[in-house]
């Protein structure tokens, strides 16, 4: 790959993983090429994004605001990923923005590197599908599957086993009475990851570890009963896998999302940064491990249960987590709350198996919908 | 691999790693066939292997034991390693006895599974080049090094840095005046690995780690400064590697050198063993890192700083620990005598830059007769 510059398109551009995106990029001019930016509402930001890597093609949502002498081209956030001035897409929009793009990637046979969680546990055996069928490569950027990729590399067989690592987030140890009492700003404390709202709450829930354990199923092929969730609360261990001999893989850094970011830009090779951290040994004593609270935090069994079930299952608890997550940053329900909330909508949905792309965007509005009913603020 | 039956002749194969890879050939009688055994003075432990592995060649030290109605030909140790009728060798005799068939298995072009310490560290320079001369390729067998190997697997650049991990022997945090009363029960009592007794000597000296770290220079051709080594007690993590952007592989298993021996004999593929014990994570609370300490356990210090000037220090190392192990073992020395003999002889050698053979073969023997004269048992 050096020596040929790739060309993004960074979809979600002024979110975290956009902006540590555009730090890579910055740090390795020779590499990497700004084709394409797309954000949602923060113009501010994008406008200087804009000024300083002049893409040639931008989506925004509110696109009344375009200037006539822009030096660049409206498209939609589906023409950017499938375009072919673009090699690498990074979807690092949130929510289920970032599914079809992310379709449209895979359509286009596109090297897409996914940090959104939600085309993966919405749609997974659509977009693998399309992934496959076009020779899209799927290099994910999530901490914990860029791990598991990396520990993968050079293996003849699969993995026997996945050991996902989570750093058990700010409220680990806590009761299940403890945290009915917690505040947004305590949720939104992680101890050791710096990231969007959304996903800091989802990692206090562990609905995060539950969403990535459906996405390890469809990015490995690996059954439900074969991966393992381990806390592992200093976060230097990214994940691990097991071999068919017992031998165990792990990767370890610091935990800064840069590194799965350059890692899936620049795979198969490693580019050096000096910016990247390295783990200090004389600082680190110790690694430490222990075994997730599903009682406490039901969100974890409740996202496995709905990956094993499939159909519109994982669509749902989605959708209806994404609205609970809302409600509860805007303090109209407590942090237990939003585990009762989804557990509710997966028990009243209706199940289709093998969904088509309709279909889940369906159950999607439907939960939507049922949450807000189920707290009244829908008739 | 798979399909096809590798033929092995395993030499030294009463030791420790000679019996455990007996075990594997067990284990999978549909990979791997014993096409010969070699063996020291254990000539009763031999007999029973060559009646169970019914091997074409065997060699042993007292050949005037030969029976006449034998049903193999007796060879010797380096006509067995460079068979037309042997795949893989299976190094596994210990001390400088292990130069010899190591070469002439690297000579033959064979795959070399090297578990012998002293080939590398003695002429890792001639070893490595009459492999890279004649495509022999070889695949390390201790645990350090089998690591380090995994981790690298797939990866398109070398390592940036390797961390070797130590489980810092039955003495750690032991002050020099109380290693001074250490007696050779308490030396051969090994937290975490069952070997042989010099290897669990220089486990305790540290000096093994020494050794290692030479080893390490020579098979994945990695500086001297660039070999960290870690004490990591519970020996899970069995060394790292960390590449060019800082991210850091590692590879883990409950310390048993079956692993090892099996991964060496199946590379590239693995291959499903039931008897090879996995990690149970609800066991496993925590790994603990420190850094060595190089003055309380001055053979590693020696070590890395004769492999670092090369030429003939590293033979002189090998042979006068050898020595002084002795004399530790039968009581003669005290446990810190072992590194003053080894400094004293390093620093009475007369030194020759890129040696041959013989020279390597000189400076052994002058090691050995020095260490004998500076305790008096030699004029």
């Amino acid at each position: 790959m050096i020596g040929i510059v790739q060309r993004l398109a960074v979809l979600g551009s002024t979110g975290s993983i956009g902006q540590q995106t555009l730090q890579i990029v910055r740090a390795l001019p020779h590499q990497f090429r700004i084709a394409g930016l797309a954000a949602g509402k923060n113009i501010d930001l994008l406008e200087r994004q804009i000024n300083e890597f002049k893409p040639r093609f931008v989506y925004y949502q509110d696109s009344g605001a375009h200037p006539a002498d822009a030096n660049y081209e409206l498209l939609s956030l589906e023409d950017i990923a499938g375009h072919p001035e673009v090699d690498t897409v990074v979807i690092a929009t949130s929510g289920k923005e970032g599914l079809s793009p992310t379709l449209a990637a895979a359509k286009a046979g596109k090297k897409i590197a996914l940090a959104n969680k939600e085309s993966l546990v919405m749609a997974g055996e659509i977009v693998t599908g399309e992934a496959a069928l076009n020779d899209a490569q799927i290099m994910p950027v999530d901490s914990e599957h860029s791990a598991i990729w990396q520990c993968l590399s050079g293996e003849k067989q699969s993995a026997a086993r996945i050991i996902l690592t989570a750093s058990g987030g700010p409220f680990r140890h806590r009761s299940p009475a403890q945290l009915d009492m917690v505040t947004v700003e305590q949720t939104l404390s992680h101890p050791s990851w710096q990231m969007g709202k959304k996903v800091t709450v989802d990692s206090a829930t562990l609905m995060n570890k539950g969403l990535e354990v459906i996405e390890a199923h469809w990015l490995f092929n690996m059954p439900f009963d074969d991966i393992e969730v381990l806390i592992h609360p200093q976060s230097i261990i990214h994940s691990m896998v097991e071999f068919i001999d017992g031998s165990i893989k792990a990767q370890l850094s610091c935990p800064d999302m840069r590194l799965p970011i350059q890692y899936a830009l620049s795979y198969p090779e490693r580019l050096p940064n000096p910016e990247l951290p390295r783990i200090d040994w004389s600082d680190l004593k110790s690694l430490t491990f222990e075994p997730p609270d599903f009682d406490t935090f039901p969100c974890l069994k409740l996202a496995i249960e709905a990956g094993k079930k499939g159909g519109t299952y994982p669509a749902v608890l989605c959708a209806a987590d994404e609205i609970a997550v809302e409600l509860f940053l805007s303090r109209r329900i407590k942090f237990n709350d939003i585990a009762s909330l989804v557990r509710s909508a997966l028990e009243q949905q209706r199940d289709i198996a093998h969904p088509a792309l309709e279909d889940i965007l369906e159950a999607d509005a439907w939960a939507r919908e049922k949450v807000l009913q189920l707290v009244g603020e829908k008739p």
